[in-house]
């Protein structure tokens, strides 16, 4: 699709493909080329459909709907199911929100593939942790205000697995939680009982990029219960740098 | 370009898009629209030449070379340009490597725009912090392994406008440097100084994602020596998941 610039896609190989975080323009263009000419489609739930609309009429979809808590297949059969399809030859399309490998579970795909011998790629996505603030004007590092920014999810399922160090996290210039919507009053109870202010500014972004967007700002103190009417999927955004928001907000989606 | 979506590409006004890490095929959908309708596109260093060649022919091209500590045109100058080709009611494309708001000064722009009035939008890339290990087989998160990821840049202008809290960073599960490689000695001094073991792996990435794409595995005891010989730009990864880059690693570019 770039005139110079062609890789060839490969039959029996599985690529892991980043749809990025919700605005369908903002696959890249490799995933567009991949998705162009799939012939199975295995997909997440926050994939948006006009991304679906893109794969040939031929191929398999395959929906695997992974939602924290319930999933339609267990890791291990989507596992098997991307080893077997490109057992049979097929091109193969791992579609999943986000980058694959930002609390997307394709760390464990791939090592699985590895292990199977299955020949993969990796195709990272937009993530949500930096676009979704963007598109509520907010730039998560900033010179002079923000010179590092880590990020979480608030999966359950991944923060059971994990001690996450909340102290360490609580210092870093902007923080960044996935998913954290559900857990928002935890979160905030959390870095305040570890030394961040409760004037501390924030912001949560329900639907970030798509026409549903919303942002709600508040601080430490008070945005548990300024953002809970919204609905998830939400990304919560807690450092100065979301003092942005008000003079740089520039995506506006039709009400 | 993707069937069923298209947004109006407008003039007069300003698109900061961010090039995606080194191959060009992981540019954006939407980032690639621009670049074949730009006016006036303003460049930097690490931009690869196959998008240049996106642009048509009749376009303004600037190249402003923005490098650490030597810019070809100062910061307010571009952002100067910037406003100056919008009044001029062009479709003006402001090009950076990576995403515009980490560490890209995309932040700066944004609001010299709106300061002036211009209309803007944010057009996210793929950021080198996640795709550059994900090419040399490193997810930046992995289940039972890191649930959390830091990203910083060794920039020394923007180290020095910032007081870091390097206790809070050597604590993070996965910490990535971006352009780090000429600090890398002082970077791996400074973690070991806050707590992180001499033998936590370590890896250094350079030229990601392009032909050129060198990593070299180590502990933050050895590394520096065993990258001494890596050119720029480097990508430095610290933490457990650089041990599955031997499993894990696909991209291996031709020699």
């Amino acid at each position: 699709m770039l005139h110079s610039h062609n890789r060839p896609v490969e039959r029996g190989k599985v690529y892991l493909v980043g749809a990025g975080p919700g605005d369908p323009e903002l696959i890249t263009v490799r995933g567009l080329t991949l998705l162009r000419q799939a012939e199975v489609v295995v997909y997440d739930r926050l994939v948006h459909p006009a991304l679906l609309a893109e794969v040939p009429a031929t191929a398999e979809r395959i929906y695997v709907g992974k939602t924290p808590g319930r999933h339609v297949l267990p890791q291990e059969a989507i596992q098997e199911l991307l080893i077997d399809r490109a057992r049979r030859n097929r091109i193969v399309v791992r579609l999943k929100g986000g980058d694959p490998f930002v609390f997307g579970r394709g760390g464990e795909e791939a090592r699985a593939l590895a292990q199977a011998g299955i020949p993969f790629e990796v195709v990272p996505g937009v993530t949500s942790a930096i676009a979704v603030p963007a598109y509520a004007g907010i730039p998560v590092t900033q010179r002079g205000m923000a010179g590092s920014f880590a990020v979480v999810t608030g999966h359950r399922c991944d923060l059971e697995a994990l001690a996450l160090d909340w102290s360490a996290l609580a210092r870093i210039d902007t923080l960044v939680l996935l998913m954290g919507l559900r857990r928002l009053p935890e979160l905030v109870r959390t870095l305040q009982a570890h030394g961040r202010a409760p004037d501390t500014p924030v912001a949560v972004i329900s639907n970030g990029t798509t026409a549903a967007q919303q942002c709600v700002l508040g601080t430490l103190a008070d945005i548990a219960e300024r953002a809970a009417h919204l609905s998830t999927p939400a990304t919560v955004v807690v450092g100065e740098v979301t003092r942005l928001a008000d003079d740089l907000a520039w995506f506006h989606p039709e009400p």
